[in-house]
């Protein structure tokens, strides 16, 4: 079966507030897709945070001691770093424009996947504003809990139209050993993060070895690509095709353990 | 435009020396797949090997002292050792069952991506075999050069077609920081390794920053989905509607040189 993944067309601007839902229902209907059970909806992570309300004006935040320190061990904005620290468990690597995390979420990444770019002005209405600011000030969070964004989506496709489908959100994450970015899940439901096929059989009986397959990631990179990442402003994919069952997942399966980690 | 990830029917076992551009284009006619520009064809990295004969039987292989060494702390058979460091340049990590090392071809993978599963005496044929062995012992290696091994396809599927198209070859790969496996490029021609983005800008004008995207892994990824890992037999993957121009293009782009990795 054909793995299909189809940019969503016709997703407006986002703001503090709005209901994605919606708007990803319209965006299919526009593009003339009717979903069916187990098609995976993809969202981009910045679409997700702009509506969670999750921008952030650097004017109204005070950097601590150690997010100065930092700032200046990796040329940083010690505000910017304040909020990297504060979205982080721990630094594990710093160097010159880069700081590499653990993200609160539990996943690796550099600066706390806090997105200086696609913010403006006119798509912080709603946010509190008690400061003196300028546009080029404004970030953006991962939002606080993707895992609980991608269920509440799902739910609400789930009531407007039955479908069982799958909801997945991602972002781009740099990586080690390899250049370049791809896209990696940082919340989903409704489809499993791993695929767990040991003691599946070759094709001569033997057993498999190594098949715990990121099954969300695989997708993800795929979704990533279709999505781009600039002017182009396609933030959401349709899916269909995904080879396996849809299950209950979360981005929790797709955290290796600290304790099983050799490359920290 | 939609992204089309289709796997190809009807690939029959892979002896040594078989001429994997005809059994492709077989399998696309099965299909009813007719090639235009711009479509991308993605291999298993188990297909490619097997038809260059780069089975090797243990019984052939006499194991060096630092192998032996390695062999104890990782608990491995001594042989397959010697032949993952004459298949590596350093080692990274060692741990129960697992080496990590840098590939001789420049990646970092585990156990220098010498696979165990889908190797039967069957698959022997033409290897030559002058020291007793049982079926158990066969591993596969990896392609010696998997641009090239890309390349070679990708002309005579020219030549047979006309069509200009992108040829990759893949491979499962484990992660730092993330759990499960995800299909990676391990040799391409004719499309991008990475997609250089830097300097276009954003929905309001703004450049991007971190935007070098790894085209050609996002695609693997989704690639190695369609095409399963075990008694499925699929290893062969025909995309369409990849969102940008095709060009010549190598591993080495996707390599992180050792200076600017954090991570090793």
């Amino acid at each position: 079966m054909t793995l299909t993944f189809t940019p969503l067309p016709k997703i407006p601007l986002i703001h503090t507030g709005d209901d994605l839902t919606d708007i990803i229902l319209n965006s299919l209907q526009a593009a003339k897709v009717t979903l069916e059970d187990g098609d995976i909806l993809v969202l981009a992570q910045k679409i997700v945070s702009k509506a969670e309300g999750r921008l952030v004006n650097l004017g109204s935040v005070t950097p601590s001691k150690e997010a100065i320190e930092l700032a200046t061990r990796s040329e940083k904005d010690p505000r910017l770093v304040e909020l990297i620290l504060q979205e982080s468990r721990s630094v594990l690597r710093v160097r010159q424009g880069t700081i590499i995390v653990e993200h609160r979420l539990g996943f690796v990444c550099a600066n706390a996947g806090i997105d200086h770019s696609n913010v403006q002005p006119g798509e912080t209405k709603g946010v509190s504003k008690n400061f003196a600011s300028d546009a080029e000030d404004w970030v953006l969070l991962l939002p606080e809990n993707p895992d609980r964004s991608a269920l509440a989506i799902r739910r609400k496709i789930k009531i407007a139209t039955g479908n069982r489908i799958g909801v997945m959100i991602i972002d781009s994450h740099g990586r080690a050993w390899r250049l370049g970015t791809i896209g990696m899940a940082i919340g989903l439901s409704g489809l499993p993060g791993l695929v767990d096929k040991r003691g599946w059989q070759d094709l001569f009986g033997y057993r498999l070895k190594i098949t715990i397959v990121a099954a969300a990631d695989e997708l993800a990179a795929a979704a990533s690509l279709v999505m781009g990442e600039a002017a182009e402003g396609t933030p959401a994919v349709h899916i269909r095709g995904f080879p396996y069952p849809l299950r209950e997942g979360s981005l929790k399966e797709l955290i290796r353990p600290t304790a099983q980690d050799l490359f920290r």
